[in-house]
């Protein structure tokens, strides 16, 4: 059993207006120093796998089935063992 | 300078319907070892802060004030310097 922690993110580029608009809100509030915000996706990822090999196959591929738009994202996950399991 | 990573989770019991959709998705593409996904937000946020305590004091309020809502969300964060800061 796997835990698959996927994050997916914006490439370079890609205008991410509910970043901007956070950072518009936080010069609002006050939060003068914030400089940029950057928004990404995060899904953890239950998996009934006992091989972390292939749990690491079955992460790239549901990243790039389901998860990214190739176009317009990137994808970065980390695998940890899950607990009692 | 500093970078925040702030994840913005549900709270243990809330419905999470994007991620009980993405995995019925994912069973229907064939990912039956799937057993559950949760879903959540990330902020990376640019600090002009040359202070880590100041910095980690400002992220705490940032997500209180406006990132997270205190009835469904929980946050979390790493605090990184910023390369060639």
């Amino acid at each position: 059993m796997f835990i698959a922690d996927i994050r997916i993110t914006l490439k370079k580029g890609v205008a991410d207006p509910e970043g901007k608009n956070t950072r518009k809100a936080l010069e609002l509030l006050g939060f003068t120093e914030v400089s940029e915000v950057k928004t990404s996706k995060f899904f953890s990822i239950h998996l009934n796998t006992a091989d972390e090999a292939a749990a690491r196959a079955q992460v790239e591929k549901i990243c790039v089935a389901l998860l990214s738009n190739p176009v317009i994202n990137e994808y970065s996950y980390e695998l940890r063992p899950e607990k009692g399991a």
